[in-house]
């Protein structure tokens, strides 16, 4: 396009915003959590739970700081590792985390001489684009992050091996491995393969931290497999050093479910021990509830096609949206996911940040670009991540709308700067 | 007696005890849990709560990470504070006072220059004998404990204001103010006063750990009441020098019950930035269940009475023991407790760790020696912690009738050493 063909671009475009603000929309595709009909699929869990529960006192009492043995079984097969090596929890895998940071960062994973925060200014990885709340987690613990760029099979393996290889400082890597938050990736065997070596020429006490938020959260019934990385550690011999995460937020309810995580029994041993200074156990009813609720692991994976079915429509409309507006226009790129809660957006380099603001404006509110990288800062202001569980199709199809002007907008007044 | 009616002496108590052993008995009276009994008051929260839960969708997702408002209208009558000044959590106190003593020591109570780590070798005051999971928490996070001695009307208060104002490093002090584990002393009016005294002669940054586990928890209806220390800070100023904790783990469910704190609404603003960095929220549909079981705060103290009425003869049974076995001996002395879950109990110095083991050997489990203690250290290996919570008062005659055997014993032993 010349210069005049992009000008009577942008005032058409101007027309249609400004139609658009007319509109009053009040618009939210921020938000990674459930739908109330997704939520709706577990409301089992709401009923009485008086026979199962009363038939063992313990159940009610203090102990068992693991989680109780059938919900250790269940949940073990979510994250791929035995019972023996997992741990379920309360009602938030963000909190294991954390205390998995924290304990290593200032309690040592073996021990109080071995914890990180002795050996200099520590540092992880960062995939990026990545979650923010796993930034935040590193940020406040006072933990340097170095974002690593996430390509289309997990993250630059190239780039992560050279680092940590360079700097025993660098003492650990977050990952979302299948249905990357916020790119739908799921990390390849090969990828998987080359973290369980990382053990070996990482500096000491180094730890993945393998959020595997998403394990069963496909939308495609042929979404991808992850490999286990765990088996994959046991043979490379790197069992100690991955941790894995996992949790029911968004299978059952998002506040009131349960979570958990994997790890070698000489990890669990440890981190038990730390986990048992500060509280005496976790919520056994409601592990409870979650066992009888799905009694197996074939009923909980068939449970998530159902939420599959809810998502699917949501995340279609905004794809057939992005591509009936967009494509061809080289106005911006996106990832087709097949499983997780978003749906990844780069705009030209720049003008992300602009997008938002647009989109706020018209009444659609749009995760703060940025949100993605470490402390806030996209470097080339590109990224915007779109979350669709929550609004009607409907609400998504007019927020697309939305977002797509706002897009094209932003672009054509970027290239007539340019031009 | 002299040394020969000391030698009958002898002769005639261990006779008894090889025939107590000869019962085989297996009697536990360590641990300060509720009975079964006991947790079947709080049944009905096995109930279905689909009715209420499912009026507010946000009830089951994320969110809410001060609590639900109804529980912290609730829960804040417990503690003495206002709701705005309460956060309801998850299942446990232990957690929240972990999270309040590692934010202060490594996060800072103020921002990031303000955590107490960056001033040197950082300590808290002990009461002793105390509660051995605060002192773990010091522990773990690397916080020398102080001993300071419990009187009968609370911690010395002369000694601890000697040392807050000497040594600025002390940043912290533990007490359990009303039924104090294990003593079951309730801090004077007076005493509360000069507690909320101590921030302003502390070190920058000192906080009380107000661990009002017991705050409901009376056995007898006339037992002393507790100063609200959150009224006295505000008259003094020093509102910002107190972290209250509570929870309902001895109320209804041990494991499955809800905790909270009450701050002054600056710290709670401080805190629960840094708790928003491990969770998103606690479990709502619990803190529900508990607000609809309760209603109000006065059906809360009536189900107060109903414990009250299962552990009294449960006490009542242990205090006649030793009154009928001790009373008038000069082997040991002991605290008859108006509320909380044990009774402590004094050998002569140094016979603690012999009592126990001789229990042991009977068929009676008791908690270790010197547990009351930082570092398990009992200087005057003394005390000894009875929990007769959970037995039956059969059981607890029969194991209380083996003590003052053991407690004999053990006594007329030293006195021959010594005569």
């Amino acid at each position: 396009m010349n210069a005049e063909e992009l000008r009577d671009l942008e005032a058409q475009l101007s027309e249609q915003f400004d139609a658009i603000k007319q509109r009053g929309l009040n618009l939210d595709l921020t938000r990674g959590k459930p739908s109330t009909e997704q939520l709706n699929l577990s409301n089992e869990l709401l009923g009485d739970i008086s026979d199962k529960a009363l038939a063992d006192a313990n159940l009610r009492n203090y102990g068992g700081l693991q989680g109780i043995p059938e919900a250790r079984e269940l949940f073990s097969k979510v994250i791929g590792v035995k019972p023996e090596e997992t741990l379920v929890g309360g009602n938030s895998s963000l909190t294991l985390m954390y205390f998995a940071a924290h304990f290593a960062m200032h309690l040592g994973v073996e021990g109080p001489d071995s914890a990180w925060m002795y050996e200099g200014q520590i540092k992880m990885l960062a995939p990026v684009p990545g979650y923010d709340r796993h930034f935040s987690v590193s940020e406040t613990l006072g933990i340097e992050l170095i974002p690593v760029p996430l390509l289309d099979d997990g993250p630059d393996m190239d780039e992560v091996e050279r680092l940590v290889k360079t700097d025993p400082l660098i003492k650990g890597i977050w990952c979302v491995p299948r249905f990357s938050n916020p790119t739908g990736h799921v990390y390849s065997d090969t990828v998987v393969e080359r973290f369980a070596q990382l053990g070996k020429v990482a500096g000491k006490n180094f730890r993945i931290f393998w959020d595997n938020a998403y394990a069963l959260h496909f939308i495609d019934d042929n979404a991808a497999q992850l490999a286990n990385i765990m088996d994959v550690c046991r043979k490379a011999g790197t069992e100690d050093s991955v941790y894995i995460f996992g949790s029911t937020s968004k299978v059952t309810f998002a506040g009131a479910g349960v979570a958990f995580l994997g790890m070698s029994e000489r990890n669990l041993g440890n981190f038990s021990k730390l986990l048992g200074m500060t509280q005496i156990g976790p919520d056994k009813i409601n592990q409870l509830r979650h066992v009888e609720f799905f009694k197996t692991y074939e009923q909980l994976t068939a449970h998530m096609k159902r939420h599959a079915e809810l998502l699917k429509p949501r995340f279609d409309a905004v794809l057939k949206g992005l591509e009936e507006g967009l494509a061809g226009t080289g106005a911006g790129q996106w990832i087709t996911p097949q499983g997780g809660y978003f749906i990844s957006f780069d705009t030209l380099p720049g003008l992300a940040t602009e997008v938002v603001a647009m989109a706020a404006d018209a009444g659609v509110k749009l995760t703060p670009a940025g949100a993605t990288y470490p402390y806030g800062k996209d470097p080339d202001n590109k990224n915007i991540r779109i979350a669709p569980s929550v609004p009607s199709i409907a609400d998504i199809e007019a927020a697309t709308e939305v977002f797509v002007t706002c897009v094209k907008l932003a672009t054509v007044r970027h290239w007539l700067k340019n031009a």
